[in-house]
């Protein structure tokens, strides 16, 4: 997607350490033009996959799994961090580590929105080590629902997250630019 | 909005002690159409405000916000209830009470988004007590930036919060779908 490529071009930024600050249009402040390219892009991608729902992580997930949602008509699901009280009891859970907090968050779903019967598409805003996503796709798999494919905005291609999960689950991972090497302060972008 | 308050009237649960449990199209899963024109239809009511920049609070009022912000071709905002490492330490800092978690919760902005040429539109998914909005609201102001509209899908009018945020911010406030009575189980729709 070159509008969004030439946008992390511009504005992104190398904090070290693979951080890469997108908060002026993906991650704080949102873009929602942009970002309703980036949902249609992604349902193009996945448009034959057959997804009943699409699901992503909060927060930051939440906006481009919306638009894909949009794009796909189906309803989007975020998985929640903290339990909320209007959430059962029997939720579905998934932990994974978090590399920049240091620490495991925990990934919930109620049983009442995912379902066996559902085709879900995994969306995230990005794909690094593929932990938080590998998460998503388990939380899946408990539910007895058909993981479909799995989308994401940018792909850092160095921290091998792809690897991680094409061995894990058998689907199409898609992503719409890839970055492939932030070191000594570069953002190089791949293919 | 009759087709949100049809929706709610259909799978909306009275949890008690004010608690709308509606975690299947609102806030855990997301009816992404019905998102769309809950957007469009607080586009429409704000549309001559002038909005630069759209606002809200992370996590459940970014869905609302994002299709708002788009029906008006600007950009929105979440503020974080924790410091990601990509953000200024001179972020603006707002404590709200929640009573539904029985503590303080701090919303963040960064000054890198919001600014004081700022022309801000608050969208929330819940206008309750209020408190949460007016915590954004002291955002704007203490950004520099310019209040011009509260907009919320669904208030609950026995809670009092657009009272307090009337008193508070003189800026017009809009709901969707208002609930004015949630006594002995029962959901009493407004007006």
């Amino acid at each position: 997607m070159h509008e969004l490529r030439e946008r992390i071009a511009r504005e992104g930024r190398n904090l070290g350490r693979g951080i890469l600050k997108v908060d002026s249009f993906i991650n704080h402040q949102v873009d929602a033009r942009l970002m309703m390219s980036v949902g249609r892009e992604l349902g193009r991608r996945f448009a034959h996959a057959g997804a009943s729902k699409v699901l992503t992580a909060e927060i930051s997930g939440i906006a481009p799994a919306l638009t894909t949602a949009l794009a796909l008509n189906v309803p989007v699901i975020y998985a929640r961090k903290t339990k909320p009280i209007t959430m059962p009891e029997n939720a579905y859970r998934e932990k994974a580590p978090s590399h920049t907090k240091g620490c495991f968050v925990e990934l919930l779903v109620s049983p009442e929105v995912l379902r066996p019967d559902d085709q879900v598409l995994i969306i995230d805003d990005f794909l690094a080590t593929g932990q938080t996503i590998s998460a998503l796709a388990r939380l899946v798999k408990r539910s007895g629902a058909t993981l479909v494919g799995i989308g994401a905005v940018i792909e850092k291609t160095f921290e091998g997250g792809r690897a991680l999960l094409v061995s894990q689950f058998e689907v199409p991972v898609e992503a719409l630019v890839s970055i492939s090497d932030m070191s000594n302060g570069r953002i190089v972008f791949g293919e």
